[in-house]
């Protein structure tokens, strides 16, 4: 498709989406899965018989997960300061995309989900309201939460909640993109732990996508942010920057972007649309593997780096090959977590299951280095490593 | 049905309950109204056709109403603080009873209702969370949080939300025990106004009998609370059942629950079980009205009742002619708040509600002052005078 008809294509799911969305009021529905008809219907889910329910959880409140939709519920949270790549547009901004957020988990992997979009912004605020509406659920998907409070909101929910919590756009993303360099690297025949890789973008994403490269045992990575390079000699750095300065940049190069594209093997970028140039895939390793990753419009788009010389390329989009797309991931990872009753998502856990979507792709090539939202058993693959 | 008959199916409503709470795992399902097969579908539901939405009702978010299911979702928000008549039982304990009416909303209205169970009993922090999550729904359903907090809880989340907020222990009681006694009224052919009514028990239900039964022009009324009745000599009395006695016993009578009922047309019991004995009853005036509504244990049996001189009977169970349920009221409430965007639920819209259920029963008699749940046109009949 070239960008004329991208355009209009784009242009045409607003217009269709605004319609739909009105149309249908909403995109969630929710019902009982117990029948109402009868007398005897509405006193087994109703009063006298959920009495009989409701004093067994009172005296055993860990049964929750059996006798009640904290079994397969979810939480998709937000508090509406990084949507899309729309920025802070607040919580009546976040709600349809939360929504669908909830229909793809119950289309992917059976996961009750709903939306809460949350009229505060205030970290502890966040912290104090998802632990009070915790009950309910049995999992807590935060979304669309902006850096750097999202590591801060994320780390103490997992801190003092006894459910799975999980930041997607750090961890969702970080899996699928380490899975889609794994099988990158298998492409170009290049060992990578051994590659050079520049992370582009140092907010949620980036930073996550760090972590787990370097987890899995990436030993030269450079991050770059809007002000250039991190390295030992920047100033004025939250402290979570200063964190991935200390595990990253083993030269401690300095400069431009540019600068540290010289001879890296694969970029990954998760900054913003427009944000890389011809002249900085030029500078790259052979057979350079881009991730340009920015939504709806890419760092780069494909053709352009392809004639810079990139060899595999891949994006958020679908219309492109190598679609690194977080549903891949969040479903089967709360799937896992629900149905194994795993409290925390650990590293050990994503990094298997970045593994585990590597090796649905049985011969990866430069046009198809992730598998499909249509992969047969594609949930179950990363569900069963969540244990 | 005799007692050990009675007892014999409550035990089996427990043991099955207990069964197919556990098999189902819990009572709802949540589930995407727009398909999600086609790349189409996700670019419409989901990116990049949903950012047209976000970004519509970023800049518009009074129109939430329209694009998201804020359009027709309720929460139901208890604290586990007064659940049935289990007492404080906390939130796992309160979740299948949210549930089971979460279940009810949908059967009868088509309203989508979720359970926000809360992980705490403070009363600000309460106010507080239901504010922050209030985004996404389009009416708040208290339920099951004892007295007095309920009247400041409410009270607050009226005042500081735009979305109508009611406590159902409060209102959808004094709705249908309203609209019960018009019947009963025409049937021992008194004047309701000019009754005398006594109720009894000063809690969440008894204190809104009072208020609306005050509000329709019953000019005596004498609450009965544990201590016995309410009047100008009491001392250490919470604040609200001060104001209870600036509105009611215009004698002045004092003493124990029996004295209040000498003479009375119609006692309305909403305190516990067995709280009435029949030498209660046999002090009342002729053709007796007995509204005992503790559940699933009455505060007096319908057949000791009438053995005792009363003339109608009301309980809540569904076993005896004349079941004061709920769950005929609250889902027209709702249904008429989100249909017309009405934001307050007055007093003036109760008593109509409660005129309008009134006239559903078309021949009143001793035995059927109350529309079965069944009736044609019951949410309707409520939902059309929420203006």
């Amino acid at each position: 498709m070239n960008k004329k008809l991208q355009n209009e294509k784009k242009k045409d799911y607003a217009k269709i989406a605004l319609q739909l969305h009105k149309k249908n009021k909403g995109k969630l529905s929710i019902s009982s899965k117990m029948p109402l008809k009868t007398v005897d219907d509405w006193s087994v889910a109703y009063t006298p018989g959920v009495g009989a329910v409701s004093s067994y959880l009172a005296k055993y409140p860990e049964k929750a997960r059996e006798y009640t939709i904290k079994n397969n519920t979810v939480a998709v949270v937000s508090d509406g300061t990084a949507v899309l790549g729309l920025g802070n547009i607040g919580p009546y901004g976040a709600l349809p995309v939360m929504e669908g957020k909830c229909a793809i988990f119950k289309k992917m992997a059976d996961v009750n989900a709903f939306p809460i979009c949350l009229d505060t912004q205030d970290p502890e605020e966040i912290i104090e309201t998802v632990k009070r509406i915790a009950p309910v659920f049995g999992g807590i998907n935060l979304e669309d939460i902006k850096a750097p409070q999202c590591f801060y909101i994320e780390k103490r929910l997992k801190e003092e909640l006894d459910i799975p919590v999980m930041h997607d756009d750090q961890h969702g993303t970080a899996i699928i993109v380490l899975a889609g360099l794994i099988n990158a690297a298998k492409v170009v025949k290049k060992n990578l732990k051994k590659m050079k890789i520049v992370l582009v973008g140092a907010g949620a994403a980036g930073t996550a996508i760090t972590l787990i490269l370097k987890q899995f045992g990436v030993e030269n990575i450079i991050v770059v942010d809007s002000k250039g390079i991190l390295n030992k000699k920047r100033d004025y750095l939250y402290p979570y920057k200063k964190d991935l300065i200390k595990i990253t940049n083993p030269e401690n190069i300095q400069g431009e972007m540019n600068n540290a594209l010289i001879n890296a093997d694969a970029v990954v970028a998760v900054s913003g649309p427009g944000h890389i140039f011809k002249k900085d895939i030029e500078v790259m390793n052979e057979k350079a593997i881009v991730f340009a990753l920015a939504n709806p419009v890419p760092e780069i788009m494909p053709e352009e780096a392809f004639s810079a010389g990139a060899y595999i390329v891949a994006t958020g989009r679908s219309d492109f090959p190598n679609q690194i797309n977080n549903a891949l991931v969040f479903p089967g990872i709360f799937r896992g977590a629900l149905d194994h009753k795993v409290c925390k998502i650990t590293d050990d856990i994503k990094i298997k299951a970045a593994k585990s979507l590597a090796t649905l792709v049985k011969k990866p090539t430069a046009s198809r280095i992730i598998p499909s939202l249509q992969t047969k058993g594609l949930v179950n693959a990363i569900a069963k490593v969540v244990r």
